[in-house]
């Protein structure tokens, strides 16, 4: 999940939309794939969120470390990130 | 998602785990529930999530404001939170 900095735009929310889109294609471990800017239905809710799944923990380190998930992350969110928070879990 | 207090116990967590147990059970709403703590890969994640899926907006809202989920909220959740992030978003 991630907070935006105040002066993120639609456009660049957009771009950083674009470039997930394209990850599960670009990336053959990843089982599911999901993302989305919060709904807007509680207050103090972060801004946005990424949800992935994957066979096992290989296959979670193959897409965090491939490069078309560390250009998204380093070009496109991370210069956008207020906050963050995170979780890999198994179940 | 949640970070538990410092002094938070695994007793504790089992019985949170254990309320979140029965709420696919208890919430005819729910569509899927999954729950679990970090895997410990990755530096500075919070400590646990639960990810819920629902039809529509107003299936979400009958979960939220169930008596069974409220009450493993205040009375298991609520206590141990040091942080908390959360997103509700259509996909």
């Amino acid at each position: 999940m991630f907070r935006w900095k105040p002066d993120t735009t639609p456009e660049q929310v957009a771009a950083i939309e674009e470039g997930l889109a394209a990850l599960p294609g670009a990336i053959d471990t990843v089982r599911s794939f999901r993302f989305g800017g919060d709904a807007g239905i509680n207050e103090g809710n972060f801004d946005f969120v990424v949800t992935a799944d994957f066979d096992d923990r290989d296959g979670y380190l193959v897409y965090r470390d491939h490069p078309a998930h560390m250009a998204v992350v380093v070009e496109r969110i991370r210069p956008q990130i207020a906050d963050r928070a995170a979780v890999q879990f198994e179940h």
